[in-house]
């Protein structure tokens, strides 16, 4: 085979080949990574540049390949290139199997080994609302306190609620992006990307300059998904695309958390659906996500308990006695016993019992219940 | 033995002596109804009557003892007794096996055998928020209109506007109260009860007179579950009667639904916790509520769907090619082939269907999308 297409890069190097193959295919192209999978990066690239007729496909974006081109840009900007293999690529990725992205284009300090190891991907609706963005800061800065990465998309309403929260607290969190790291999209989060990339993670599967299409939105989210522990959805409509990210962590067998809110509000009809149609777990606050990403026996929300009420343990024959005891004047004792339907010995006892709990007390020749236990 | 007490009434007669017991034994009270459930309500009374001396708790009570005054009472305000077994009796009540009611207090029109064969318990906080009352109203409303009949306690909150809310399409309600029937109770309530006695029906299992105690509350609860097929939870704090008259739906084996709130509600915290803890299906209208009660095939609640947009039927290659279609200025078929990552058979053949479908359309030397096509 005669090599047709010249190229300015190495494409022997793996790295280089991943690089060129995030430039060539569409994430989510499945004749792409089946090739890849099967040959390897470096092989089945050199089938495309030897005009292979079954690469034709990918042929129609070589003049626009440079890969050293694009690692200069992410250089410049203080990124990473990971590929999969080596130490600082997350492991969990693996989990999507032939749907694992060729390489990831990083900007931002935070380890992704660590990242991942113990994240919760928080996402929901563009058009959130007030309630959804409060419910997503709170869920951000409380995980991001209890050391859990807040992974999301860095989109507006939900997302972007989510980074910031984890941001508030200096705690880790993800940008997953659809468009390349050097892009501003959107261009209202520029100060927020600023601050991710400065102190968190920027983190895209396509090279530098592409350009987020809806496309590329869909199959990002199967980066969210796989990058958390689980996915807590916020606010989404009925039909949102918070609801494919849900999807994406079903088919990896990750926890989906939905947060519900109002019935009357379209922003959490999304949410219903999942907890209703999905088996979704119903998360209200940031203990119960992190209890999604957690480690077995850690992580635990605390079980919520309202205080007892004195007579809640009281059994059934003294709990009726207490129910007959007036609150101010005192009452005699077979009265007491008409009023709980009970015969003398049993009011006699469940008087002695409730006034060693400290729950009735004498009031002349009768009793009344004692002031601190009025229910 | 000798006839220690004296009564003005016929021992004898069943009916007679079930009025009897649900004025000396308290609801809940189990000794009583294991007696009554082994000898039958007559020969149970005689042991009390004839001074055995097991049942000297339920002699407290004798002198109280009138069910001749009581029944007339009831039917002063037009009401009936009703005792299990006869054809009036509604079957539901049967599953609460030992713990069924002696007999029913009944006032108004509606007739629970009928009413009961297709029912909902709407049930949650006296302490509801405006979101709750208006919930619970559509819910109330919305069942009635489909026939379901909707049970509840007569209480302030969410009980009062379900019952409001079937009243208002002259629905079929059941106020189930946990006092005697000619009470008014809460007193705020007065023209609400006056309106369910007139139309609905106003039942208690205590006798003319009784106080609503906190006993009698809880007890109550396990009525309102049997008599609902299902129970749906409006509003409920982290600890709320509602719960409890969702656990009776638990033991008695009736689906429980929970609408969902804010997370940030107190008022909606024990519905939340119903659908985290307890399994129960999150409800977000009167047709998915319907469905708790459903006959099989019936009921169902209808699945909502969102318009599905034109570009959701086609398969990933098309649909790349339709999202790399520009929206106003025509684009030759190579970077179309380009922006799609695409071969050019490819685009040509996806071109091909898309413009079949309506959804791209030749402009000058090459394809855009169809105007009423855009995502």
């Amino acid at each position: 085979m005669s090599r047709a297409a010249a190229v300015r890069f190495d494409p022997d190097d793996p790295v280089m080949a991943r690089a060129a193959w995030s430039r060539l295919a569409e994430p989510g192209d499945h004749a792409a990574s089946t090739l890849v999978g099967r040959l390897g990066p470096v092989a089945a690239l050199r089938c495309v540049l030897d005009t292979d007729p079954r690469t034709q496909r990918w042929r129609t974006r070589l003049p626009d390949l440079d890969p050293e081109r694009d690692l200069g840009t992410l250089h410049r900007l203080g990124g990473r290139l990971l590929v999969p293999g080596s130490p600082a690529w997350p492991p969990a990725l693996a989990d999507l199997g032939g749907r694992e992205p060729y390489c990831l284009w990083v900007r931002g300090p935070l380890d992704l080994v660590m990242a991942g190891a113990r994240s919760i991907a928080v996402v929901g609706a563009r058009a959130a609302t007030a309630y959804g963005e409060h419910v997503a800061g709170e869920l951000g800065a409380g995980l991001a306190e209890r050391g859990v990465s807040v992974v999301s998309g860095g989109a507006y309403g939900i997302d972007g609620a989510a980074h910031r929260g984890a941001l508030a607290v200096e705690g880790p969190t993800v940008a997953m992006l659809a468009c390349g790291v050097d892009r501003v999209y959107p261009q209202g989060h520029e100060r927020l990307l600023a601050r991710l990339a400065a102190s968190g993670a920027v983190v895209s599967e396509v090279p530098p300059g592409s350009a987020p299409t809806r496309w590329r939105f869909l199959e990002r989210n199967r980066l969210i998904a796989a990058l958390g522990r689980a996915t807590v959805v916020v606010e989404a409509a009925w039909r949102s695309g918070a609801l494919s990210t849900a999807k994406e962590a079903d088919l990896l067998m990750r926890p989906v958390g939905a947060v519900p809110g109002p019935v009357t509000s379209a922003a959490s009809a999304g949410c219903h659906r999942l907890l209703r149609d999905r088996g979704a777990v119903c998360i209200t606050d940031a203990a119960e996500a992190a209890e999604l990403a957690g480690r077995i026996g850690e992580d635990l929300a605390p079980q919520r308990q309202a205080e007892a009420t004195d007579h809640d343990q009281l059994d059934p024959d003294d709990r009726r006695v207490f129910e007959a005891l007036p609150l101010r004047r005192g009452s005699d004792q077979s009265s007491i016993g008409r009023a709980a339907g009970l015969e003398p010995a049993a009011v006699q006892a469940g008087l002695g019992r409730l006034s060693l709990l400290g729950l009735a007390v004498r009031d002349g020749a009768g009793w009344r219940r004692a002031p601190r236990s009025a229910s």
